[in-house]
Protein backbone atom coordinates (compact mmCIF):
# COMPACT_ATOMS: atom_id res chain seq x y z
CA UNK A 1 0.00 0.00 0.00
CA UNK A 2 2.55 2.11 0.66
CA UNK A 3 4.77 3.84 -2.15
CA UNK A 4 8.08 3.58 -0.36
CA UNK A 5 9.41 0.43 0.46
CA UNK A 6 12.85 0.54 2.56
CA UNK A 7 16.04 -0.20 1.26
CA UNK A 8 17.36 -3.80 1.68
CA UNK A 9 19.14 -3.34 5.51
CA UNK A 10 17.95 0.00 6.22
CA UNK A 11 15.95 -0.02 9.33
CA UNK A 12 12.96 2.29 10.49
CA UNK A 13 13.42 4.23 13.13
CA UNK A 14 9.83 5.98 13.26
CA UNK A 15 6.44 3.97 12.46
CA UNK A 16 3.27 5.70 11.66
CA UNK A 17 0.54 3.72 12.64
CA UNK A 18 -1.38 3.95 9.52
CA UNK A 19 -2.74 1.04 6.98
CA UNK A 20 -3.61 4.23 5.02
CA UNK A 21 -1.43 4.71 2.23
CA UNK A 22 -2.71 8.53 1.55
CA UNK A 23 -1.78 9.10 5.23
CA UNK A 24 1.23 7.70 5.36
CA UNK A 25 2.50 10.00 2.59
CA UNK A 26 0.73 13.22 3.56
CA UNK A 27 2.19 12.80 6.50
CA UNK A 28 5.66 11.96 5.57
CA UNK A 29 5.46 15.19 3.29
CA UNK A 30 4.94 17.41 6.80
CA UNK A 31 7.86 15.66 8.70
CA UNK A 32 10.34 15.55 6.16
CA UNK A 33 11.24 19.90 5.84
CA UNK A 34 11.19 19.44 9.68
CA UNK A 35 13.31 16.68 10.25
CA UNK A 36 16.24 17.47 7.44
CA UNK A 37 18.45 14.62 8.09
CA UNK A 38 15.48 12.19 7.86
CA UNK A 39 15.04 9.33 4.84
CA UNK A 40 12.20 8.28 3.53
CA UNK A 41 13.58 4.98 4.84
CA UNK A 42 13.35 5.99 8.29
CA UNK A 43 9.97 6.34 8.59
CA UNK A 44 7.38 3.65 8.21
CA UNK A 45 3.88 3.05 8.08
CA UNK A 46 2.48 0.11 10.43
CA UNK A 47 1.43 -1.92 6.90
CA UNK A 48 5.34 -2.34 6.11
CA UNK A 49 6.18 -3.52 9.68
CA UNK A 50 3.47 -5.95 9.42
CA UNK A 51 1.64 -4.55 12.42
CA UNK A 52 -2.07 -4.70 12.53
CA UNK A 53 -4.13 -2.03 13.68
CA UNK A 54 -5.69 -2.41 17.18
CA UNK A 55 -9.72 -1.63 17.62
CA UNK A 56 -9.71 2.22 18.15
CA UNK A 57 -12.43 2.57 20.54
CA UNK A 58 -11.80 5.39 21.88
CA UNK A 59 -14.62 8.28 22.01
CA UNK A 60 -11.94 11.05 21.28
CA UNK A 61 -9.36 12.15 18.46
CA UNK A 62 -7.09 11.75 21.33
CA UNK A 63 -7.98 8.87 22.86
CA UNK A 64 -7.84 7.04 19.19
CA UNK A 65 -4.38 7.97 18.31
CA UNK A 66 -2.88 7.13 21.66
CA UNK A 67 -4.43 3.52 21.22
CA UNK A 68 -2.90 3.15 17.88
CA UNK A 69 0.60 5.07 18.96
CA UNK A 70 0.42 2.44 22.29
CA UNK A 71 -0.04 -0.01 20.36
CA UNK A 72 2.24 -0.06 17.77
CA UNK A 73 5.42 1.59 19.84
CA UNK A 74 5.06 -1.98 21.58
CA UNK A 75 4.34 -4.46 18.83
CA UNK A 76 7.90 -2.22 17.16
CA UNK A 77 9.97 -1.33 20.38
CA UNK A 78 10.36 2.19 17.97
CA UNK A 79 8.44 5.15 18.34
CA UNK A 80 5.33 5.36 16.94
CA UNK A 81 3.07 8.24 15.57
CA UNK A 82 -0.89 7.71 15.07
CA UNK A 83 -3.12 10.53 14.12
CA UNK A 84 -6.72 10.47 14.36
CA UNK A 85 -8.73 12.46 12.49
CA UNK A 86 -12.28 13.46 11.29
CA UNK A 87 -14.75 15.99 10.75
CA UNK A 88 -16.56 17.72 12.96
CA UNK A 89 -20.38 19.10 11.67
CA UNK A 90 -21.51 21.61 14.28
CA UNK A 91 -25.67 20.92 13.75
CA UNK A 92 -24.21 17.25 14.47
CA UNK A 93 -22.63 18.18 18.25
CA UNK A 94 -19.31 17.72 16.54
CA UNK A 95 -19.97 14.09 14.51
CA UNK A 96 -18.89 12.33 12.21
CA UNK A 97 -15.80 12.90 14.60
CA UNK A 98 -14.73 9.59 15.79
CA UNK A 99 -16.96 7.98 13.54
CA UNK A 100 -15.78 9.54 10.47
CA UNK A 101 -13.99 6.92 8.30
CA UNK A 102 -17.33 4.20 9.31
CA UNK A 103 -20.19 6.59 9.38
CA UNK A 104 -21.61 5.06 6.40
CA UNK A 105 -21.32 1.47 8.89
CA UNK A 106 -18.66 0.24 6.55
CA UNK A 107 -15.26 1.60 7.10
CA UNK A 108 -13.12 3.30 4.73
CA UNK A 109 -15.59 3.63 1.90
CA UNK A 110 -14.90 7.93 1.51
CA UNK A 111 -17.73 8.00 -1.27
CA UNK A 112 -20.64 6.18 0.94
CA UNK A 113 -19.79 7.95 3.85
CA UNK A 114 -19.76 11.51 2.26
CA UNK A 115 -22.83 10.74 0.40
CA UNK A 116 -24.96 9.83 3.62
CA UNK A 117 -23.89 12.64 5.33
CA UNK A 118 -24.93 14.76 2.55
CA UNK A 119 -28.14 13.16 2.49
CA UNK A 120 -28.64 13.12 6.32
CA UNK A 121 -28.02 17.68 5.62
CA UNK A 122 -29.35 18.00 2.41
CA UNK A 123 -32.16 20.26 4.20
CA UNK A 124 -29.41 22.24 6.13
CA UNK A 125 -29.51 26.09 5.25
CA UNK A 126 -25.93 27.34 4.78
CA UNK A 127 -26.02 29.47 7.91
CA UNK A 128 -25.93 26.06 9.55
CA UNK A 129 -23.14 24.17 7.56
CA UNK A 130 -20.30 25.21 9.82
CA UNK A 131 -18.01 22.24 10.26
CA UNK A 132 -14.12 21.37 10.73
CA UNK A 133 -11.58 19.02 10.62
CA UNK A 134 -9.65 17.79 13.48
CA UNK A 135 -7.14 15.95 14.19
CA UNK A 136 -4.95 14.61 17.15
CA UNK A 137 -1.38 13.58 16.50
CA UNK A 138 -0.08 11.28 18.78
CA UNK A 139 3.54 10.23 19.72
CA UNK A 140 4.54 7.23 21.97
CA UNK A 141 8.14 5.71 22.97
CA UNK A 142 8.88 2.61 23.91
CA UNK A 143 10.27 4.62 27.05
CA UNK A 144 7.16 5.90 27.74
CA UNK A 145 6.75 9.37 26.74
CA UNK A 146 3.26 10.40 25.48
CA UNK A 147 2.59 13.32 23.57
CA UNK A 148 -0.69 14.30 22.00
CA UNK A 149 -1.12 17.46 19.64
CA UNK A 150 -4.44 18.37 18.06
CA UNK A 151 -4.79 21.18 15.05
CA UNK A 152 -8.45 21.99 13.45
CA UNK A 153 -9.40 23.13 9.52
CA UNK A 154 -12.67 24.88 9.90
CA UNK A 155 -15.09 25.73 7.08
CA UNK A 156 -18.45 24.67 5.52
CA UNK A 157 -20.17 21.93 4.27
CA UNK A 158 -20.98 21.90 0.41
CA UNK A 159 -23.76 20.62 -0.93
CA UNK A 160 -22.09 18.35 -3.58
CA UNK A 161 -18.74 17.07 -3.60
CA UNK A 162 -15.78 18.78 -5.71
CA UNK A 163 -12.55 18.37 -6.70
CA UNK A 164 -9.94 14.51 -6.81
CA UNK A 165 -7.78 15.69 -4.54
CA UNK A 166 -7.49 15.04 -0.95
CA UNK A 167 -9.38 12.21 0.53
CA UNK A 168 -11.96 11.50 3.29
CA UNK A 169 -14.73 14.24 3.65
CA UNK A 170 -12.26 16.46 1.39
CA UNK A 171 -14.60 17.47 -1.68
CA UNK A 172 -17.70 18.19 0.37
CA UNK A 173 -15.19 20.95 3.11
CA UNK A 174 -14.63 24.29 1.69
CA UNK A 175 -11.94 25.55 4.17
CA UNK A 176 -12.79 28.94 5.90
CA UNK A 177 -11.23 31.81 3.01
CA UNK A 178 -11.31 29.64 0.55
CA UNK A 179 -13.12 29.39 -2.61
CA UNK A 180 -12.17 25.41 -3.35
CA UNK A 181 -12.79 22.57 -1.29
CA UNK A 182 -10.13 20.93 0.15
CA UNK A 183 -10.06 18.44 -2.45
CA UNK A 184 -9.03 21.34 -4.99
CA UNK A 185 -5.97 21.84 -2.89
CA UNK A 186 -2.93 20.67 -3.86
CA UNK A 187 -1.27 18.35 -1.47
CA UNK A 188 0.69 21.58 -0.10
CA UNK A 189 -1.69 24.26 0.37
CA UNK A 190 -3.58 21.32 2.02
CA UNK A 191 -0.92 20.67 4.56
CA UNK A 192 -0.47 24.42 5.22
CA UNK A 193 -3.48 24.91 6.82
CA UNK A 194 -5.12 21.48 7.18
CA UNK A 195 -6.01 20.15 11.07
CA UNK A 196 -3.21 17.43 10.22
CA UNK A 197 -0.26 20.30 9.25
CA UNK A 198 -1.01 21.93 12.06
CA UNK A 199 -1.34 18.71 14.59
CA UNK A 200 1.60 17.66 13.15
CA UNK A 201 3.89 20.51 13.21
CA UNK A 202 3.17 20.70 16.82
CA UNK A 203 4.28 17.04 17.34
CA UNK A 204 7.45 17.31 15.04
CA UNK A 205 9.53 19.07 17.95
CA UNK A 206 8.98 16.36 20.49
CA UNK A 207 9.71 13.69 17.46
CA UNK A 208 12.67 15.20 16.69
CA UNK A 209 13.79 14.74 20.41
CA UNK A 210 12.34 11.27 20.37
CA UNK A 211 14.58 10.31 17.22
CA UNK A 212 17.91 12.15 18.72
CA UNK B 1 -53.52 6.00 7.41
CA UNK B 2 -55.38 7.39 11.29
CA UNK B 3 -57.41 4.76 13.19
CA UNK B 4 -60.28 6.84 13.45
CA UNK B 5 -62.70 8.69 11.02
CA UNK B 6 -64.12 11.55 12.15
CA UNK B 7 -68.32 11.16 12.19
CA UNK B 8 -69.68 13.28 9.21
CA UNK B 9 -70.42 16.43 9.80
CA UNK B 10 -68.16 16.71 13.06
CA UNK B 11 -65.94 19.42 12.32
CA UNK B 12 -62.13 18.89 14.04
CA UNK B 13 -61.12 21.21 17.31
CA UNK B 14 -57.73 20.58 16.97
CA UNK B 15 -54.92 19.51 14.32
CA UNK B 16 -52.12 17.46 15.25
CA UNK B 17 -49.30 18.42 12.77
CA UNK B 18 -48.08 15.21 11.48
CA UNK B 19 -49.11 12.68 8.46
CA UNK B 20 -47.38 9.71 10.88
CA UNK B 21 -50.33 7.09 12.14
CA UNK B 22 -48.32 5.96 15.09
CA UNK B 23 -47.95 9.22 16.41
CA UNK B 24 -51.50 10.00 15.60
CA UNK B 25 -52.43 7.49 17.94
CA UNK B 26 -49.95 7.61 20.50
CA UNK B 27 -50.58 11.65 20.98
CA UNK B 28 -54.23 10.56 21.29
CA UNK B 29 -53.69 8.12 24.10
CA UNK B 30 -51.48 11.04 25.82
CA UNK B 31 -54.31 13.63 25.36
CA UNK B 32 -57.39 11.79 26.30
CA UNK B 33 -57.18 11.29 30.23
CA UNK B 34 -56.17 15.28 30.04
CA UNK B 35 -59.16 16.34 28.14
CA UNK B 36 -62.20 14.35 29.11
CA UNK B 37 -64.93 16.08 27.34
CA UNK B 38 -62.73 15.56 24.02
CA UNK B 39 -64.31 13.17 21.47
CA UNK B 40 -61.85 11.29 19.03
CA UNK B 41 -63.36 13.31 16.17
CA UNK B 42 -61.76 16.39 17.70
CA UNK B 43 -58.38 15.58 17.36
CA UNK B 44 -57.38 14.86 13.54
CA UNK B 45 -54.32 14.26 12.19
CA UNK B 46 -52.61 16.96 9.36
CA UNK B 47 -54.01 13.98 6.57
CA UNK B 48 -57.07 13.64 7.74
CA UNK B 49 -58.01 17.51 6.51
CA UNK B 50 -55.81 17.41 3.69
CA UNK B 51 -52.83 19.09 4.68
CA UNK B 52 -49.44 18.96 3.63
CA UNK B 53 -46.39 18.97 5.84
CA UNK B 54 -43.95 21.97 5.53
CA UNK B 55 -40.12 21.66 4.79
CA UNK B 56 -38.77 21.14 8.33
CA UNK B 57 -35.53 22.91 8.45
CA UNK B 58 -34.90 23.75 11.62
CA UNK B 59 -31.40 22.70 13.51
CA UNK B 60 -33.74 21.99 16.95
CA UNK B 61 -36.67 20.10 18.28
CA UNK B 62 -38.46 23.42 19.36
CA UNK B 63 -37.75 24.71 16.00
CA UNK B 64 -38.97 22.19 13.84
CA UNK B 65 -42.21 21.77 16.11
CA UNK B 66 -43.08 24.99 15.40
CA UNK B 67 -42.19 25.39 12.06
CA UNK B 68 -45.39 22.48 11.87
CA UNK B 69 -47.65 23.86 14.24
CA UNK B 70 -47.69 27.14 13.06
CA UNK B 71 -47.80 25.77 8.95
CA UNK B 72 -50.86 23.51 10.05
CA UNK B 73 -52.96 26.66 12.12
CA UNK B 74 -52.34 29.07 9.00
CA UNK B 75 -53.80 26.31 6.62
CA UNK B 76 -56.45 25.07 9.31
CA UNK B 77 -57.73 28.12 11.16
CA UNK B 78 -57.81 25.33 13.94
CA UNK B 79 -55.37 25.38 17.24
CA UNK B 80 -52.44 23.58 15.91
CA UNK B 81 -50.23 20.96 18.03
CA UNK B 82 -47.34 19.28 16.63
CA UNK B 83 -44.09 17.58 18.40
CA UNK B 84 -40.65 16.52 16.68
CA UNK B 85 -38.80 14.29 18.63
CA UNK B 86 -35.62 12.35 17.74
CA UNK B 87 -32.86 10.47 19.41
CA UNK B 88 -29.94 12.04 20.67
CA UNK B 89 -26.36 9.69 21.28
CA UNK B 90 -24.58 11.23 23.82
CA UNK B 91 -21.10 10.09 22.20
CA UNK B 92 -21.89 11.71 19.08
CA UNK B 93 -22.73 14.83 20.77
CA UNK B 94 -26.83 14.71 20.67
CA UNK B 95 -26.67 13.75 16.92
CA UNK B 96 -29.23 12.31 15.10
CA UNK B 97 -31.14 14.88 16.70
CA UNK B 98 -33.54 16.57 14.63
CA UNK B 99 -31.77 14.00 11.83
CA UNK B 100 -33.37 10.93 13.30
CA UNK B 101 -35.87 10.14 10.69
CA UNK B 102 -33.81 10.42 7.75
CA UNK B 103 -30.63 9.48 9.21
CA UNK B 104 -29.90 6.76 6.88
CA UNK B 105 -30.45 9.10 3.87
CA UNK B 106 -33.63 8.05 3.30
CA UNK B 107 -36.51 10.11 5.48
CA UNK B 108 -39.02 7.58 7.65
CA UNK B 109 -36.66 4.12 7.05
CA UNK B 110 -36.88 3.54 10.58
CA UNK B 111 -35.05 0.04 9.86
CA UNK B 112 -32.15 1.25 7.92
CA UNK B 113 -32.19 4.16 10.54
CA UNK B 114 -31.33 1.82 13.65
CA UNK B 115 -29.47 -0.45 11.53
CA UNK B 116 -26.88 2.37 10.42
CA UNK B 117 -26.41 3.98 14.21
CA UNK B 118 -25.61 0.44 15.49
CA UNK B 119 -23.03 -0.05 12.89
CA UNK B 120 -21.26 3.34 13.41
CA UNK B 121 -21.65 2.42 16.96
CA UNK B 122 -20.92 -0.74 17.03
CA UNK B 123 -16.82 -0.45 18.37
CA UNK B 124 -18.52 1.92 21.53
CA UNK B 125 -18.09 0.17 24.86
CA UNK B 126 -21.34 -0.04 27.12
CA UNK B 127 -20.24 2.58 29.50
CA UNK B 128 -20.16 5.25 26.35
CA UNK B 129 -23.60 3.96 24.88
CA UNK B 130 -25.74 6.74 27.10
CA UNK B 131 -28.41 8.63 25.05
CA UNK B 132 -32.06 9.85 25.68
CA UNK B 133 -35.47 10.62 23.33
CA UNK B 134 -36.01 14.17 23.22
CA UNK B 135 -39.44 15.58 22.55
CA UNK B 136 -40.67 19.43 22.06
CA UNK B 137 -44.40 19.46 21.51
CA UNK B 138 -45.66 22.85 20.20
CA UNK B 139 -49.01 24.63 20.30
CA UNK B 140 -49.92 27.50 17.96
CA UNK B 141 -53.50 28.59 17.72
CA UNK B 142 -54.89 31.07 14.95
CA UNK B 143 -54.76 33.80 17.07
CA UNK B 144 -51.15 34.06 17.61
CA UNK B 145 -50.22 31.87 21.21
CA UNK B 146 -47.11 29.64 20.86
CA UNK B 147 -45.94 27.16 23.53
CA UNK B 148 -43.26 25.03 23.84
CA UNK B 149 -42.78 22.28 26.23
CA UNK B 150 -39.83 19.87 26.08
CA UNK B 151 -39.19 16.25 27.54
CA UNK B 152 -37.01 13.68 27.77
CA UNK B 153 -36.83 9.70 27.99
CA UNK B 154 -33.17 9.14 29.03
CA UNK B 155 -31.37 5.34 28.73
CA UNK B 156 -28.71 3.45 26.74
CA UNK B 157 -28.27 2.23 23.24
CA UNK B 158 -28.53 -1.38 23.14
CA UNK B 159 -26.28 -3.37 20.52
CA UNK B 160 -29.45 -5.03 18.31
CA UNK B 161 -32.96 -4.47 18.20
CA UNK B 162 -35.11 -6.20 20.80
CA UNK B 163 -39.05 -6.05 20.92
CA UNK B 164 -41.85 -5.20 18.02
CA UNK B 165 -44.26 -2.27 19.49
CA UNK B 166 -43.11 1.42 19.60
CA UNK B 167 -41.28 2.94 16.33
CA UNK B 168 -37.86 4.71 15.23
CA UNK B 169 -35.51 3.70 17.27
CA UNK B 170 -37.44 2.27 20.22
CA UNK B 171 -36.10 -1.13 20.03
CA UNK B 172 -32.64 0.00 20.26
CA UNK B 173 -33.02 2.21 23.80
CA UNK B 174 -33.42 0.95 26.69
CA UNK B 175 -35.26 3.73 29.11
CA UNK B 176 -32.95 4.26 32.82
CA UNK B 177 -34.38 1.84 35.17
CA UNK B 178 -35.95 -0.78 32.61
CA UNK B 179 -34.43 -4.32 31.56
CA UNK B 180 -36.51 -3.86 28.40
CA UNK B 181 -36.18 -2.01 25.14
CA UNK B 182 -38.58 1.40 24.68
CA UNK B 183 -40.24 -0.97 21.80
CA UNK B 184 -40.69 -3.95 24.92
CA UNK B 185 -43.19 -1.36 26.99
CA UNK B 186 -46.86 -1.32 26.50
CA UNK B 187 -47.95 1.63 24.82
CA UNK B 188 -49.28 2.77 27.88
CA UNK B 189 -46.13 2.17 30.26
CA UNK B 190 -44.16 3.92 27.37
CA UNK B 191 -46.15 7.01 27.39
CA UNK B 192 -45.91 7.14 31.20
CA UNK B 193 -42.31 7.37 31.04
CA UNK B 194 -41.76 8.89 27.32
CA UNK B 195 -40.40 12.28 26.24
CA UNK B 196 -43.33 12.63 24.11
CA UNK B 197 -45.67 11.60 27.21
CA UNK B 198 -43.45 13.99 29.65
CA UNK B 199 -44.07 16.92 26.30
CA UNK B 200 -47.54 16.34 26.29
CA UNK B 201 -49.02 16.41 29.81
CA UNK B 202 -46.56 19.89 29.75
CA UNK B 203 -48.77 20.96 27.04
CA UNK B 204 -51.94 19.31 28.07
CA UNK B 205 -52.72 22.89 30.40
CA UNK B 206 -52.34 25.12 27.40
CA UNK B 207 -54.30 22.93 24.49
CA UNK B 208 -57.33 22.56 27.58
CA UNK B 209 -57.00 26.78 27.43
CA UNK B 210 -56.61 27.02 23.25
CA UNK B 211 -60.13 24.46 23.69
CA UNK B 212 -62.56 26.82 25.74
Amino acid sequence: MSETVPAAGAAPRLVLATHNAHKVRELREILRPLLPGLHASDVVGAGDVGAEPPVEDGVTFAENALIKARALAAATGLPAVADDSGLCVDVLGGAPGVFSARWSGRHGDDLANLELLLAQLAEVPAQHRAAHFACAAALVTPSGTEIVEEGTMPGVLLTAPRGDGGFGYDPILQPAGENRSAAELTAEEKNAISHRGKAFRALAPHIVAALR
